[in-house]
């Protein structure tokens, strides 16, 4: 499977590329962006996924959340998956913003019509870290770690909590901490994998990941919370996630910001932190 | 004349303010961006005027530029007018992207039926400055710079060449370099100032503005040119300012960077060397 190279764009002394490719997994074209800095080409690279919020393209982060020029600093590059399949043609699809096309809630979903096409769980973690591998080998995907806003911080949880790759560290900006609870959710987990099911809907669920989180917990886990944001405690929750996760020994760093937003204009404020965060674990 | 407050942003440590004023010199309502950093209250802030290029509105910049970043480090204010008058109902205005709405080319028109409404040099120089200064008295316009991209950047060297306000420095991302012998300029100076009005024109053109120029060369003029700007040879033309400007002691820094588009991709990659600039001049 190979990558189709829309375009080839200088940014901040490296480059942009704007790919498609077919996707096994959600069997529809996928849009993917990677921005890969300028370095040593002897040298492979750190990666760091950025997984967008409701409604993104991968075009919205990249011109909208100012990574590209803290991964230029650090040297790591970025990938900017897609937020869901796209056309692949299901009624319903694309009645409501926060529902399908735009919103795949990252879960591979195994309700009808759902499970043809919205594995993103599957094409996020694992298809797309291999194709990218295997066309771009500078990229070291063994060397990776994971952030993302609000539906997209709530996958990057649950991507660092699973570990279907080994990311190296996770960070969030305002996140669905706890999506079995809220109307977003409920909504998607609902219609992805089954109204009732909500054993499966724990294992998308950043809040109940944590409760029973085995693995490494050195990693302090960065969460940034504007208080100006409409879907703080209607949506987001991210305080139950830091309640469920007391016992996690690296701890839950989340900091509340004085009257920041939801918008990219607070990711773009904060991606500094991030950035440096994600450079440390990822040894830059 | 006051300002309307449709938004107040948290950014970058300060607000971004979404402002909408009467103007009396275009005759219909102005949308206008300003960025205030956060700093000591008792301190007047120094102001970079960013102007933008064809069909953009003070958001492309505020959403893609990330000036506010330095601004924020560096402690000055940015003001982000529109390109053109927005709603002025005047035939043909919006039949072309390149001319009339977003398109003002910061000149005062002189031809029927745009010098009406269409008077962005009185507007963005004399009345939206003073205007500001009135209703946010910590801005300090008296310590003012000016950049901008593509038509804003002739904007801004014509503005520097001009000193409608003293500005203490000018810099440009891709700018219309000598507007009175590219397609973009004929058509608009055409329009706006008359067909056979060449000396009217001189005016508003950075090189003939440059051979003339009599003021103070002591500051040097930064430009960033893209090699891959699809625009570059034949609207844009830096070099004919560059070649007019032998004399200027100052001297034009012109830096041609190889790849880069004339895109907000471009800008961005570049803004961290015009703050660091205007921060200079401006005293910072």
């Amino acid at each position: 499977m190979s990558f189709k190279t829309n375009a080839t764009i200088a940014q901040f002394g490296g480059q942009l590329l704007k790919l498609t490719h077919d996707s096994k997994v959600t069997k529809t074209p996928m849009n993917v962006n990677v921005f890969i800095p300028s370095v040593k080409k002897a040298s492979k690279l750190p990666v760091l996924v950025y997984l967008s919020g409701l409604t993104c393209t991968p075009d919205n982060a990249s011109e909208k959340s100012f990574f590209q020029y803290f991964a230029s600093k650090f040297g790591f590059a970025i990938v900017f998956p897609d937020t869901s399949p796209r056309g692949a043609d299901i009624a319903g699809e694309n009645d409501s913003w926060d529902f399908g096309t735009g919103a795949g809630f990252y879960v591979d979903a195994i309700q009808e019509p759902w499970s043809k096409n919205y594995n993103m769980f599957s094409y996020v973690h694992k298809e797309l870290p291999e194709e990218l591998a295997k066309a771009y080998p500078q990229l070291d995907f063994d060397n990776v770690s994971i952030t993302g806003h609000s539906m997209g911080g709530m996958g990057a949880l649950v991507g660092f909590l699973r570990q279907p790759r080994p990311y190296k560290a996770v960070s969030a900006f305002a996140p669905i901490g706890n999506p079995s609870v809220v109307q977003w959710g409920e909504k998607n987990f609902g219609n992805y994998l089954g109204e009732e099911n909500k054993s499966k809907w724990a294992e998308y669920d950043p809040t109940e990941l944590i409760k029973k989180y085995k693995g490494d917990d050195s990693t302090p886990i960065l969460i940034h919370q504007g208080l100006g944001d409409n879907f703080y405690e209607a949506q987001l929750k991210p305080q139950n996630f830091v309640d469920a996760g007391k016992h996690y020994k690296g701890g839950i760093d989340l900091r509340l910001v004085d009257g920041y937003d939801h918008s990219y204009f607070f990711i773009s404020s904060f991606v500094e932190e991030h950035a440096k965060h994600h450079a440390r674990y990822l040894g830059l």
